[in-house]
């Protein structure tokens, strides 16, 4: 069971934050599946400002969500933890950083400003909870086969479905429906399609015609989004492949176990991180591991929590971007 | 010039509130038009609860934004105060009350519960800022010649398309571009078609026409909007007088004209008002008037502001309702 205490968890500092971190226990009943993990958030620093980081943490204390958090919550059914870096309806592009230790969530920086994505008529924001399967990379050394494109130096993306919007930070368990192949300027940028467990449809959705059924329309305003989101900026329309068809899960799963290993590599020094950061404080015997005690020093170190900058009113324009 | 303090005006009582009330002047540049009205709102309440309330003042105190906001700003040029009830992108569903004295916003109880609108996809909340003219009135006696449908006994509804997402009980001046005419459970609900005079495409956009070159898709959104929203609510799909096409602003100013003529019998006791709370603190001679004063203590034996109350996750499921 993930329990988010964000109420109070996002108000305070670190020293604060330790004390009042989740120790629940306890089954999801419709899948019959015990998670006995506990995630929860440290905010640091002014959100929408250069300075703003959101940590992850176990009942132990700070973890990096890309290398501590498992993959794999239960592989027969699929299930699979993901990190939200982005909850629905919402603009800011947050993301794990790659290249900071301990790799906390942060917004992009854009021509030295956090970045906000577009709204695209008649999409508000992202339109599903955005966000990456931890333990994954998708190595921009690999040429894929399916796409012709070499990876985006990424986790995999992940796009989820269910009904509820989720918290920046929350760890999700999801299963896997399917996939779809964004070539995002020139990178294959796969987009895996996803349900919570605990939405009431998740039982009922199991492969991207499930999607199609309970959710008409869904697929194709996705490949819309991802085709227009980047124009407002001035991009050019983005591009898929496979003729932005969905693949099936199968195909999604083969996916995910390929740039699980590209992962595992990157973190046994089996490949040139090339500035990626492993610092983990769990995976036992890895040359990347450090002491709790060191990653709450790491995090101690950066500003402390403070109110959210005036987001300008510009983000909210929308704009009428149509495809020919 | 309307200045609305919202960062300290929304977080505290009437006493406190009443000290910040701005007393702004200002002129529009774009429009050479110098507006000299300063209205703030004043929270009671809690949000998202029974007891929520949002009053409106002027730089004297309270006013009834059904009757104390003036309708016309400029007639030549077809700008109109506007009341905004509910902002884009959200689904409480505040109104302008009728039979409470001041005719505060308040949320609509459906079975006894805050009501919120559901999201129909692609839809999220309401796709404008949603609000009404002040001094008008749908006259519930009044048979429309061109709907065939009698008023629904409220002021006269306005979805403002402008880019910035407004606040709840602000003040806006907007320009009437034309009219949709809802027929709402058999009702005439005309929904009129504006843009903040502020905007930067307000000079560009005068009449519907101008509407589709601009917004492109909006207008069919708009109605397809208000065909589905109640579907999920269990109520049939919503039609349409004229086929669902916008009439043009001079149209929409002819009922703009008739619905203030209604307001204007309404509050001189040319009809019977049946309930509806005509007190006002401006009008010079109407027999519904009361003093400053009077008004203060009005809203001082309502509760305190308090913090929101939680809104459940289900408020964000997002509803597959297409029209065949």
């Amino acid at each position: 069971m993930v329990v988010h205490k964000f109420s109070r968890v996002f108000a305070g500092g670190l020293h604060k934050l330790l004390s009042h971190q989740s120790h629940s226990l306890r089954c999801f009943s419709s899948s019959g599946i015990c998670f006995n993990m506990a995630y929860s958030v440290v905010e640091r620093g002014s959100p929408y400002s250069p300075d703003y980081r959101v940590y992850i943490q176990n009942q132990n204390g700070p973890i990096s969500p890309l290398h501590d958090v498992p993959l794999v919550v239960d592989s027969t059914k699929k299930i699979f933890n993901m990190i939200v870096e982005v909850p629905r309806w919402t603009n800011a592009k947050m993301e794990i950083t790659m290249k900071e230790i301990l790799n906390p969530i942060k917004q992009d920086v854009k021509k030295g400003k956090p970045r906000f994505v577009a709204n695209c008529f008649p999409h508000h924001g992202y339109i599903w909870n955005y966000g990456a399967l931890p333990q994954t990379w998708e190595n921009p050394e690999h040429l894929d086969d399916g796409t012709g494109c070499k990876g985006d130096n990424d986790p995999i993306d992940v796009i989820e479905i269910g009904y509820r919007v989720a918290k920046r930070g929350e760890v999700l368990q999801v299963k896997i429906l399917g996939t779809i192949a964004l070539i995002d300027e020139g990178e294959t940028d796969w987009k895996l399609i996803a349900i919570d467990v605990k939405d009431p449809l998740a039982d009922q959705v199991n492969d991207v015609s499930d999607v199609e059924k309970h959710f008409p329309g869904l697929l194709k305003a996705s490949v819309e989004w991802f085709k227009i989101y980047k124009i407002p900026d001035g991009k050019p329309e983005n591009q898929f492949a496979f003729n932005g068809e969905a693949k099936p899960a199968s195909f999604a799963l083969k996916v995910v176990d390929e740039v699980h290993r590209f992962w595992k590599a990157l973190v046994n020094k089996e490949v040139d991180a090339k500035g990626i950061s492993c610092v983990n404080t769990t995976i036992e015997g890895n040359p990347f591991k450090i002491s709790v005690s060191e990653a709450k020093d790491v995090i101690n170190k950066t500003p402390v929590y403070s109110q959210p900058q005036k987001v300008e009113p510009i983000v909210d324009k929308w704009h009428y971007v149509h495809l020919k």
